[in-house]
């Protein structure tokens, strides 16, 4: 079993590695080689199964290095966040629709149809929604972003239906509690306001408390995407995407859970700042999804945003 | 008013510039030129008009060649038809995908933001569907012409939200009666079975009586595409697409108008030999949608499957 991780040296990524060499296997088999594909190297993960690869992804010929008769299963994480694909129309469908479509396209030529899971986001929902989305509520994307991903997951499907991919879309919730930095990603405050207050530092939230979010921890995200790799495709029938579980909650939820955990004093570190930008994407993506789908294919949500908070405390 | 129609030799291209030339203006003011874009040449108008252009529109200096900040209007229905686009993959991206993200880009590069008109089809639907689709049914196209129609509905739509273009688009429901000769479209059968049958000549009827259709005659079409085009950007809201006004009809439906219209004994002319391909990728499409919002913007259908036979006879 030879894997690619494209954006491997990401957050996810990096995770998601570490997930599969700890595991060992996939899809029945031992991982002999974990190939991680990235613009910046990837950290050592003193393991020799692992190769780190530097490259432009939207590349025809960095892709070609990395996908080869051999490779079995490729993981397509890499992308430009949805804030900077907005500020940054060109780049965003360079790496977002160019390069996802490169990939599948190198595939089709190889002719052995590896399995490939793309991922995607609540991004590609937008315009007049029902509270709760379902499997069969219309695409309208509001950002650059979702459009990309929108996209991307149709070519995939069409890759797919004609046998030159084994394809998935896992429609990933927004990631919290992410560790680390603030990125461009218009959700990045979701991680931020929980993060930097357990840092003792102070946060920004630009959106209004009473935004819901939908949202899965990382932990319940790698297990996710590794389950959703060895689904069966026929599991899938017609349609090749899951909206995965996530929890939904407001912004207020959030923040209740935070002093729960760690207390009023750690959450009055939160500046209620709006900012009509951000508000608007946000404001344009679903607060929660039909999960039965999602469930009935044993994948599964986390048990709460208190408990995603002590997850991501004890690192 | 300068326009430009894509696929301008085409059968609906050539039939929406003789509406346009009769009608003399668009969108309130006169037209000064009307350019008729294909791979073959246009047609002699005979009109000081018109302007034929030849070239492969997903050619990017055909393409600046026939778009200039001075054009105001362009309707883009030049396609791969989805029997062509499924048998031929790479010419089916290049033409309905790789040539409608040109054009916009050609006008997002202009940055002028011309009104901008793409047809798109039934065929973008598929899978498990409702008896009749609603606008927020999702897309999941079972063809690569639909996957194809649905990403150029998406990056129409991103365009136009972010000001390149001031877009629209209009899904057709199946034309019929085409005049003319039989083509590569999967729904070729749905004008072949009347208009052979009325020359005198056999026709074959591939799928089975109980299909049911989704139709819209030639003459209608072109109104809608002109009423469409005139459609104001803040009636459209958040979501640029409109489900076209159509007739909902089986196939034996089809066959008894033609029954009605021209006898029992120009309808014996038709052969049924079922088409598994063809069953297949017609089968996937809706054989109705809701056509409230169309309605309310003002478009219709039209009023009767004979009428529109009758139609046809007169020529």
């Amino acid at each position: 079993m030879n894997i690619l991780i494209t954006g491997g040296a990401g957050f996810l990524g990096q995770r998601l590695a570490r997930g599969l060499l700890e595991r060992g296997t996939l899809m029945g088999k031992p991982i002999a080689s974990l190939t991680l594909l990235d613009v910046v190297r990837a950290p050592d993960f003193d393991d020799k199964r692992v190769r780190a690869e530097t490259g432009d992804i939207a590349d025809r010929s960095v892709l070609e290095r990395c996908i080869t008769t051999d490779t079995h299963a490729i993981f397509h994480l890499a992308a430009i966040v949805s804030g900077q694909a907005e500020a940054d129309f060109e780049l965003g469908m360079r790496i977002n629709l160019d390069a996802s479509r490169l990939l599948l396209d190198v595939c089709r030529t190889l002719g052995h149809a590896p399995r490939v899971l793309f991922t995607s986001s609540v991004a590609v929902y937008g315009g007049v929604l029902p509270d709760v989305v379902r499997d069969d509520t219309a695409l309208n994307p509001q950002s650059s972003y979702g459009t990309q991903k929108a996209i991307a997951e149709l070519l995939l499907c069409d890759y797919s239906r004609r046998g030159f991919v084994d394809g998935r879309v896992l429609r990933l919730p927004t990631i919290s509690v992410r560790p680390g930095k603030p990125n461009a990603a218009a959700s990045s405050f979701a991680s931020g306001i929980i993060r930097e207050p357990l840092n003792g530092e102070r946060a920004v939230c630009p959106v209004n408390g009473s935004t819901r979010l939908w949202l899965l921890s990382p932990q319940q995200a790698i297990e996710s995407l590794i389950a959703g790799c060895e689904l069966d495709q026929a599991a899938l029938g017609l349609w090749p995407v899951v909206n995965l579980p996530g929890l939904s909650v407001s912004v207020t939820d959030m923040v209740d859970a935070l002093k729960e955990v760690a207390g009023e004093e750690v959450a009055s570190l939160i500046d209620w700042k709006p900012d009509p930008k951000i508000e608007k994407i946000v404001g344009s993506w679903p607060g929660a999804w039909d999960v039965s789908r999602g469930e009935k294919l044993g994948l599964s949500a986390d048990n709460s945003f208190a408990d995603v908070i002590r997850a991501f405390r004890k690192g």
